[in-house]
């Protein structure tokens, strides 16, 4: 199943604190943009949430890691804002005030959250940046509900905000909820079904709607916002759309590969878990012996061979690696990226400009360095 | 459990058969209106459902009856139709052009299925509409997904309506959403608790939450799209969601008095599911003998004492009579239908024009006549 990810679980790096040796536009940049964006947002997101009636604000205060299970206060860990960022990273390189999209970005975050509250109930998900999911503590009826109002909120915040772009934004949030939710079904279909069942290519365009399509509505909103054109508005979609792809392919590889010390997941945790990644499905259907062998292993529970359940998982990771799907994901992340490059250049042609979003994809995409 | 009702169950009279004998404002009118709002907004809701990806488009055109479970064409049983026809009678109501407001009329119904689609997965219930219920044909996680894409629906046909109106619409129906999840949240704790702690205020902020917010925000819509100011909006938002509650206690009347053949569920069925519905707890707080005989039947499980199970529902209902929960239901039924009168002469004192809303407002309170 692909991880429905924020981008939070695998990047321990601290934030707001600078590292010493670090590639320009490859982190710190990136992670000055991220804590920009996080503290123009969380107001907005916070005062959003606080305005929800008490039942469902408890869910949604503790999803956002603003509050203890029990209601007490916490620190807050409401994931790295990569989506929030974006928008109004594309709304400075396309020279409009990015403050003035603070409520679009929030309206983003909020509709990521809502999708992560109903995807943890659907794939029974128990654990989410690093604390049991609310589902686990609240039940199911609660977490759906608790989602349910994020999306409402989300699609409040644009319809009060007098922005001319905020209804093209609404629009946009719209449809993508709805391919996000067909991503998500089709993430679930595609897990129920046999491994040699498996296309790449249904697997890719699961990932472009699960995992990309925010990514790019982000920029899109963030374009609609800053009054850019249509096609501006497309290429940004298609830019972020395409890091997020590139993004998923880097996640499957790092569940895979993965340091578990890096990953706070055990080793293999994807491979355990039967996941359908996109190497695993690379190498399923690349028609090699070793292919033919992971075929095998995925088939059956992990009972473990003469080497136990580790071994077993060790086969499989150089099962997948020997058919060439660590090395196709790699190359094809790479790929993506250059294509999300093609389509920022296209929208921005300044480079100078696009620098705050080419930070931001690089950083989602660099995780694992 | 407080029936999540769309007013279709139980109100078998045909649509679009003229009654021989029906008195002016009781059904005939009603009928007629719901009729033609049904035409209006169903190529709108039928276009919109249409334009989602395969898999949703499935669960929703099952969910409307417009498609059997096997993919095949059904006639369609959508429901009355009674929330679209209260944006479209509101318009009317205040001068304005009912053709302008067809797509806020679409969202407001999309908006009602999404939270069915929920509430039935929450509630377990396996019978809507007299098929079964989503849930039980395509799976929990595709109910809620399908359930998510018809509230990012109905935001999308509001955020791409040209109308000055549907931004002012829009953050309405997001409120709205908000305040029916909080109360289905109240409905699903309720239930869980014991049935003397229940106080007859909870319940009945529960139901004006979960059924009298979404019929208060199709009139309030309905005002909106006709140009009203905030205090008619206002208005004509206290008058359905007064006849909501009306209807709710009325409903509730039924759920324990009704007559099978009229209802199409067994008799007494609210008591052996050991709903606590509004006559019910307003017995249970009547602080009288039967009250107390009551607390101790709706304590235990339906065993039945010397006269079997059947006899157990019948000393329950007499009970709930004993204790004055039927005539209080009855009464502050009436008490709230005036509450809502009063509000609509507020919104639109000329009563040739409120003719429309009244009708609907007594057609959904009159529906056991």
């Amino acid at each position: 199943m692909t991880d429905t990810t924020d981008m939070t679980e695998r990047a321990p790096r601290p934030m707001g604190h600078r590292p010493r040796a670090v590639q320009p536009g490859e982190g710190y940049e990136a992670a000055e943009i991220l804590t920009s964006a996080r503290s123009c947002v969380d107001p907005e997101l916070r005062a959003a949430v606080e305005s929800l009636p008490g039942s469902m604000r408890r869910v949604a205060l503790y999803h956002f890691g603003w509050e203890h299970a029990d209601g007490t206060p916490a620190a807050g860990n409401a994931g790295k804002a990569i989506r929030p960022a974006l928008v109004l990273a594309a709304v400075r390189a396309l020279g409009g005030d990015p403050l003035s999209a603070v409520r679009a970005a929030a309206a983003v975050e909020l509709t990521h959250n809502f999708t992560l509250l109903h995807d943890d109930v659907m794939d029974r998900d128990a654990t989410r940046r690093h604390r049991p999911t609310a589902w686990t503590v609240f039940g199911d009826a609660d977490a759906i509900l608790a989602g349910d109002t994020l999306q409402a909120l989300a699609q409040r915040l644009l319809a009060e905000d007098p922005h001319p772009g905020a209804p093209a934004a609404a629009a946009r949030l719209a449809a993508c909820v709805v391919e996000l939710c067909a991503g998500q079904h089709a993430d679930c279909a595609l897990e129920s079904r046999a491994p040699g069942e498996v296309s790449l290519g249904e697997c890719l365009a699961m990932a472009e709607a699960k995992t990309g399509a925010l990514l790019g509505c982000a920029c899109a909103i963030g374009a609609v916002y800053a009054g850019a054109g249509a096609d501006t508005a497309e290429a940004l979609d298609g830019f972020g759309r395409q890091a997020g792809l590139a993004f998923q392919l880097i996640d499957d590889v790092i569940g895979i590969w993965g340091d578990p010390a890096r990953t706070g997941k055990p080793a293999r945790a994807d491979l355990a878990a039967r996941k359908k990644s996109l190497p695993v499905v690379a190498a399923l259907a690349s028609g090699t012996p070793e292919g033919e062998e992971l075929a095998g292993l995925y088939g059956r529970e992990t009972a473990g061979g003469a080497d136990g359940p580790e071994g077993e998982l060790e086969r499989m990771a150089r099962a997948v690696e020997r058919a060439g799907g660590r090395d196709w994901a790699q190359l094809h992340a790479a790929d993506r990226m250059s294509r999300a490059l093609g389509e920022l250049a296209r929208a921005v042609p300044d480079p100078e400009r696009a620098g705050g979003l080419l930070a931001l994809a690089e950083f989602v995409t660099r995780r694992s360095h």
